[in-house]
């Protein structure tokens, strides 16, 4: 169906339904000027907002519509667990070119919906527009998280150990083994295959909420970062907000089996996606001497990497040489 | 200078230090994965966003840069008014082209910057993203209000009075006075002249967050909304939420002597600006009959155009003809 058959009104009636969502948390539903909510009293309110942009963000040829709506909630929730943070309403804006279909929207809304359902999260407003040129997508989330317990990037200390979940670089490949899109104006071509699990990183990241929540009630962690420009820039992010150095050892970042056995598909060495690529989702943290056996017994999936210090930022790499360590990750404005 | 030259990082530092606003309700300021932010115990959480989009809702050789960041404030703020809501928190996304200087970044935070602070509001967060094609701009607004009195736009009762804030029209008669734009990429021409008040009306509007405050305290409204679609429309939204009808009187509809004095300039009859313009962003309220007298105590700078019925949604016009008024705002997606 085409969204002119609809009309702004008939789609915005249509979200409303699809997501049926009065809650005593949010009682109005979507609808109204603004959403109302009842934030658990004591808590502290977090708020994030992140865009994904057609061309800059994804492309049309390489991602379907279902997984496109999954990462627009997954990059949101992902900063809310970055902070310790419970995940709890969200807005959407849409900007919607002409050739989407109504049942391209859908699928968008069901990826979307899917994720945030899992966290039990309430759509509560938003804004749908057309666009003149590309789908753009923008979402804020909001969470709460206890006073004195949310989480920052700024209470790194020398001394403290640093951690990170999962295996990083798979997000970064996975959009190289996508190749480069052919855009949807080019092409009315599906997805391409095969789907690796490197690809699924990619498209359908996972965030980690229950991880960084456990890790902020715990107490044991002092700075908290997700993973989304680079392991070499988000771990400079946490410095220089701590006002710290790093160093981190090469052979212990984690990779995942996935990237290591694909690594002749691969254009690059498999820990400069680790280094360099970002979108990976997974939390970065910072763990204090004094906590370490209260940490270990969270038995949380996160692997040691290197320590804070009062220096530079380096990588010491199998070799025993000390490397300083740039942030890589994508400039948007770098030419 | 050049975005390339200052990088997203460097963009994103002077966006910081521009608003510098660790408050005791947003102690982490910019910069961290999410805001952390308190609310004020007790009370109802509102939230709403609203995004701006190159070619749809604006054209650079129509507008400056100040009067864009002042607008992209002006109606999310007017969101957090027709609540009945004390606006305190929001965040900005910016999708930038290629060939938008940092200069022109900063007059539209300076604008944006004016308003919000005028109403004490923090910006506690945000994306910045390069756009491949037009400059985007979503914001989000959050604000607060008492538990129990926040004003939806489904309380309209039969027999309620309809008042309006201010005059409609002026804002869509200045956006035909504009022209249409020939677009960023067509022209390095300024601003179109003559000024006049009905232009400023439509770049730089002005949300009626006291007004809104007011009457929400007073206890003597039913329904609310702001005027964003144009009478005819917002009007429809109040009737179909409150599962009402109206009867509205053409000639107590509030033009501007701006609007009647322009009126050979322009293509159509003010009473059409007025009722299909939008962006006008006064508000629309409705006052049931035993609130009256406490109503005219609060001198609100509004007028009554009609009453609530229990039948469709009326004009009469000067003949006392009965018209059906349809809504005949913007639809986004109308072809």
């Amino acid at each position: 169906m085409k969204l002119s058959d609809l009309g702004e009104f008939g789609l915005i009636n249509r979200i409303e339904k699809t997501f049926q969502n009065r809650s005593r948390q949010a009682p109005l539903g979507i609808g109204d000027d603004a959403a109302a909510l009842f934030v658990s009293p004591g808590k502290t309110l977090l708020a994030t907002t992140d865009m994904l942009l057609e061309g800059v963000h994804f492309d049309l040829a390489t991602t379907d519509m279902y997984s496109l709506g999954w990462k627009s909630a997954a990059v949101n929730l992902s900063d809310i667990a970055a902070m310790g943070g419970v995940p709890r309403f969200c807005l959407t804006s849409l900007g919607i070119p002409q050739g989407i279909s109504v049942e391209q929207i859908n699928e968008l809304y069901r990826g979307f919906k899917t994720l945030i359902r899992k966290y039990k999260v309430d759509l509560v407003g938003g804004d749908t527009c057309r666009s003149d040129t590309d789908l753009m997508i923008s979402v804020t989330m909001l969470g709460e998280a206890e006073k004195g317990k949310v989480i920052t990037r700024a209470g790194a200390r020398p001394g403290d150990r640093i951690f990170v979940t999962g295996a990083l670089g798979d997000s970064a490949a996975g959009l190289e083994l996508l190749g480069p899109g052919v855009g949807r104006k080019g092409s009315k071509s599906a997805l391409r295959t095969p789907h690796s699990a490197l690809i699924d990183c990619h498209l359908r990241p996972t965030p980690r909420i229950e991880v960084g929540r456990k890790l902020a009630l715990s107490g044991c962690v002092t700075s908290m970062i997700d993973v989304s420009d680079g392991l070499s820039s988000d771990l400079a992010h946490i410095c220089e907000q701590s006002g710290v150095g790093a160093e981190v050892y090469a052979e212990k970042i984690p990779l995942s089996n996935e990237i290591k056995r694909t690594k002749d598909r691969l254009k690059t060495l498999p820990l400069h996606y680790a280094l360099s690529g970002g979108e990976d989702y997974e939390l970065l943290f910072t763990v204090p001497q004094t906590k370490m056996k209260k940490y270990r017994s969270l038995r949380m999936p996160a692997k040691e990497i290197g320590v804070i210090t009062r220096g530079e930022i380096v990588m010491v790499n199998e070799f025993e040489e000390r490397i300083q360590l740039v942030p890589g990750g994508y400039d948007h404005f770098k030419e």
